[in-house]
């Protein structure tokens, strides 16, 4: 298997060599569940959290101990077309923020303990308003894939990746129009705050820049190209690495789970090692969901991106974990099974 | 104020006198929330929480450090009727188990930091059979609802409840049949695991104990008294005592919220300091939350009792309070406002 890329196809290569789930530790650690000093099935969906995490670590009695969150920010060209409710300068200035610790996400992330790293992608070089053709050529998809392909601690335990991108919820609705269909405004929402007039403005908007990249249409890694944004991308190149290594992933909102989304219309189960952290008020997310057949963990009302809802979240994959590694066995301690 | 009782009448004076929300606190919280690096509601429930969270500890800017998780065991005379899927010895067992660190409960906590205490109360004196008759007598619910009261680590600043008892769905069911009327069959589901057949005798149970018990079905403590157990009034008086303390109570699944249900019929409002947890597959904790008008904050198909759910949840609100906490303002991270 490749573990680098210099081109789309090469990294669409990668996609087609996936290692897969470990059946065997996940069978070790079903068989280790149904001993546990518990009804059987009372634990609900940590049960089921915990297997799916032992079978991708390949480990039936594993423990979460570094897990990652991994903030990427871009610009967007498409902020020209007046589709946000803040400037394009706050990108910028949320980096600055979440380096400071400033931001939601770093709270978030220190609550569970994990590490937190922030990139800036070329913050200076907006992609291209997609209203007027692709937001990126080839080899700034690329270098923004590689961006987040290296991002990845390969001792991390668990990935979570977020992002900052004034305008991106537009790009994540023109991305879910153009994979899954239906009309832009199925898939444009709010965003950090923009309603009546601005949101019938920000649909016409997402529609447009998906009539203006006609060729991307069927094919997920061109509509990330031509419809996402570096941070977009960067999300994808480190989701697709974390795969690689066996690292767990947890999706936050509408703009992480459309980048994932052009994974798994690029290799239908490219995300069998994520599941979905949390359901955002973000229209087009829990759509966005069922197309990648994901039940979020949590439901909060969250919708705020930067991996708010996945950092949070990972506190759930880790209580599940630390149930199902810790918890003693009726043999060991001596309880009466059913 | 009282800070102790000797009788029930004395445990209900103190119920009548319960100190109140800080809206100066919370208004604080409000303001300071505002100001925050993140669109307005972008962080949804919480936002909520994190603001109940200030009321309650008459602080805007709190920290949440000292959690505290209590496990509550008793055993229920009951039994003898056939209702659980275990034998009443695993109640003693369990708790055994929770003393080894090795119980589910055990785990979750400390995955979220949480001092846990474990108190088993009179386990070789199963409560009265209560389809003969009361549970218990007055002396024996006040003196579980003091061990319940005295529990409680006054410098906590997050509080779970939870138990262990076999026969206590059964008895949970008793309970919400008795103060909020429908047939038994609406309050009496699985437990541990009883089905088919099982399920139905375990209903009868339920409505001859309600049957039994005709004298207490209009009075909160006289239905915790005749149709509880010991763990649950232990749960009623550490919930109560964490009111006084102006600690953050979160509940846990259907019989710690069944011996909140038996406060809140006794004063309403009495549960103003608690929020829901979760919502378990137990079929009657839905109904019983929307009694109390608690919106859970997880909803995990889980099912085990021991306060896991609730110390699960514990994760969440310190996620919450951590945000609202740490975040810098608009104008600390010279961040631009929309």
């Amino acid at each position: 298997m490749r573990h680098d890329f210099t081109t789309l196809s090469e990294f669409s290569k990668i996609l087609q060599q996936l290692p897969e789930f470990d059946r065997v530790a996940h069978d070790a650690a079903q068989a280790r569940n149904g001993q546990l000093t518990k009804p059987p099935g009372a634990l609900g969906r940590l049960e089921d959290l915990a297997a799916w995490y032992c079978g991708w670590r390949g480990d039936p009695q594993p423990s979460i101990s570094a897990p990652q969150v991994i903030v990427f920010a871009g610009n967007h060209g498409v902020t020209a077309q007046g589709v946000s409710a803040f400037p394009a300068e706050v990108t910028a200035q949320m980096v600055s923020n979440f380096q400071a610790g400033g931001a939601a996400v770093n709270q978030l992330a220190k609550s569970v303990g994990a590490r937190m790293d922030v990139h800036a992608l070329a913050l200076d070089s907006p992609t291209q308003d997609m209203t007027q053709g692709p937001a990126m050529s080839e080899s700034e998809v690329v270098e923004a894939l590689l961006v987040g392909w290296h991002a990845v601690d390969p001792t991390a335990d668990a990935l979570v990746v977020g992002e900052m991108g004034i305008g991106n919820t537009t790009s994540a609705s023109a991305i879910a129009t153009a994979l899954f269909g239906g009309t832009a405004t199925d898939w444009t929402g709010r965003g950090t705050g923009v309603e009546g007039d601005a949101l019938t403005h920000k649909a016409e908007v997402v529609a447009r820049a998906v009539a203006a990249n006609p060729q991307c249409q069927s094919n997920g890694l061109q509509v990330l190209r031509c419809l996402g944004g570096r941070e977009l991308a960067a999300m994808a190149g480190a989701m697709l690495r974390a795969r690689v290594l066996r690292i767990p992933l947890i999706l936050d909102g509408f703009i992480c789970t459309a980048a994932a989304a052009c994974l798994h219309v690029a290799q239908p189960g490219a995300l069998d090692h994520a599941v979905a952290g949390h359901v955002s008020t973000e229209i087009g997310h829990g759509k966005l969901l069922k197309e990648l057949a994901k039940t979020p963990i949590l439901s909060l009302n969250m919708r705020l991106g930067e991996g708010s809802g996945g950092a949070l979240a990972i506190a759930i994959l880790q209580g599940a974990v630390a149930c199902h590694s810790g918890m003693a066995t009726f043999a060991e301690a001596g309880v009466s099974d059913a």
